[in-house]
């Protein structure tokens, strides 16, 4: 959900992320499931949405490449990135074979091909680092999947921009299979963050409220309607633009208590809005720069700013005095690192995913507005994926 | 402790301080102890050590006035405060009669006249927040006091510039009256506001380090005695000046671990450093502007960077970066809060002096650089304090 200027980003960590697992996976005998082809997206998800569906597709002939987009070197994006049929190793022991069903773009996929992103894989890479996938064949000691079940990655770096992966089980964890795709391609990221900064840092009761800027971003959108679901209003700052209207008109459908530009966070008339509502206890920041800034002037008194994203490139800055006499908390949340943090507890993963597949099921959380690309038309896809003011986040679907 | 740009600071709470105690204490007979007068400062303190001394000078007159150093307006020190002649109204049941001893002129008293701090007296005001007294004469229905005891306020706001005050019981706390007039003096702010800082935010161990600048301020050498009692590492970065190397030896002497120039912050030699000394959990920011964020660079990933003070009136620039994948935490202190967020809470105030007082006990803490001025030369004293570079914080001595 991070967009980060370029030279201001640290490489704290040199991630090995190109998991390079048909290195580390050992061969399990015959593969016995294939993935179909000659199928239209759509349709495929259909019949891949139960495992009776897999096994009719399954040959006695095994998969043996996938189509991927890897980059050989950090630049742009539109440059560097190309499409490659690449072998598969066989299904190591405790491997799976999945076909990747729909990845998105994310402003961090961006920013790790380029090179600007905290971490950053060896190259050469394949692009991506959410998405869903169908598995099509277990290795024999997988104990938790089945061919059939949806699963999506634990952690930044798997390359989910390909057709088909043979991964480690441990490095996946299953979804249920009856959410709509493109919910569970977007759900292991931005969704995450959400819920995660939602309950982390301050403790929200219903009624009190949340400030945060860049509400139109799929972080934004989970936000709003996470928060409506726990009865904690909104208010959502976003850019002025041509069709303010409506965008206020679908962000409060969302469930967004309050809408407001960016210049009204300056204005007298917030000053009423806290008439009838509480001041933020937390502070949710995207953007950076002034617009953290005035945000955090509206926090109350020991509450919380917390900052995931920089899509303005600016530094936030702080008044001393916020510090000392009002006791604002200002701090950063990285999804990937608190994945990584709780890698070894399984049930952290799990209780959050299966939070946010109850709010899935019960309409309480949607996927934010997606445009679906076929994976060969993927340059005109990260060329709209980079364009400001983007209205629908891209995803690859294979 | 801190030095706050006009402007900035928000009035949060208009804190009614000047507890006119006169009106609100209970008269409660006959007063049977009367200050000494007529004995220089040294001697004083010497003979009021112990209760015995009290008695010795005690009188069947009681002390009906004091003077103090009022400010009817806000504006510059100089031009605002004056020295007058008050009534002291008679001792009531739950309260005590007290000599001022002595009362430093820190920073925050500066800005109060100024009419720039977070909280602020009703006028007319009795300027100083701090100092350390003699009980002369308790209440009937005081029951952890008695003549002879050193107190010191527990809240800002007392007042301390007089030479003498009825007080409630409970708005003091008592000290061992065995500790040097000056660390009594200068105890309750900045030694608290070091111990805290050290205390609360990070779980420092023995070998650990701390970067802070300001270092040569009140609080930083109380920074840098106390963490070297705890055997915490200190980097310390002062502002260049022409007595740099006495400067160097001097917080050496204190127990600094490293004294380095703000430039050098931004050079290579700092690698160095590093290799010798892990990177700095923890940085104390006094000083705000470019000299936070040069701190903030070198604080290891998951620390904290925790402000105090702004005396260069610069808010704290956090590049984004820091917050998302280095997990820093950027947090204030405000002593005046904690005391007052603890009011209730009589353990956490005293074992705090306690653990202040043991350290002054065996050598490990002392005062900062005092110059003691009598009350008379309170003109003087203010000047001095505002000057740049002080070297040696004034405290009027009654």
């Amino acid at each position: 959900p991070v967009g980060i200027q370029t030279g201001v980003v640290l490489f704290w960590f040199k991630m090995k992320v190109s998991r390079i697992l048909w290195l580390l996976c050992k061969k399990s005998g015959v593969r016995t499931q294939t993935v179909c082809t000659g199928v239209s997206t759509n349709q495929q998800h259909k019949q891949l949405s139960s495992t009776s569906a897999v096994y009719r597709y399954s040959t006695t002939s095994s998969i043996s490449h996938c189509t991927a987009l890897i980059y050989r070197k950090h630049g742009d994006p539109a440059q560097v990135v190309q499409s490659e049929s690449m072998n598969l190793p066989n299904v190591g022991a405790k491997c799976v074979l999945v076909k990747i069903l729909a990845a998105p773009i994310n402003p961090s996929d961006i920013n790790m091909i380029q090179g600007t992103y905290a971490i950053l894989p060896d190259l050469p890479a394949v692009g991506g680092n959410e998405g869903v996938a169908q598995v099509l064949e277990v290795g024999s000691q997988v104990k938790a999947l089945k061919p059939g079940d949806w699963v999506i990655p634990r952690d930044a770096g798997l390359g989910t921009w390909r057709t088909a992966a043979v991964l480690a089980e441990e490095d996946v964890i299953s979804l249920p299979n009856d959410i709509p795709l493109l919910s569970a391609a977007t759900l292991g990221v931005n969704p995450c963050t959400a819920l995660r900064m939602l309950t982390d840092f301050e403790d929200l009761k219903p009624g009190d409220t949340v400030i945060q800027n860049a509400a139109n971003s799929a972080v934004g959108q989970a936000v709003i309607q996470i928060a409506a679901a726990k009865g904690i209003q909104t208010i959502n700052v976003v850019r002025d633009r041509p069709d303010f209207t409506t965008l206020i008109d679908r962000l409060k459908a969302m469930g967004a208590s309050h809408v407001i530009k960016e210049e009204t966070l300056r204005r007298p008339e917030l000053k009423e809005l806290f008439k009838s509502c509480p001041r933020p206890k937390l502070a949710l920041n995207g953007v950076g720069g002034k617009s953290a800034t005035e945000l955090l002037r509206h926090v109350q008194v020991g509450g919380s700013i917390v900052t995931y994203g920089g899509m303005a490139k600016q530094p936030i800055t702080v008044p001393v005095s916020a510090l000392i006499f009002k006791n604002i908390k200002v701090q950063g949340f990285w999804v990937t690192q608190w994945k990584r943090n709780h890698s070894q507890d399984e049930g952290a993963l799990r209780s959050m995913l299966d939070e946010l597949c109850s709010l899935i099921c019960q309409g309480k959380l949607t996927a934010p507005a997606c445009s679906e690309v076929g994976l060969q038309d993927f340059g005109t896809a990260l060329d709209k994926a980079m364009q400001p003011f983007t209205s629908a986040k891209q995803v690859l679907v294979m």
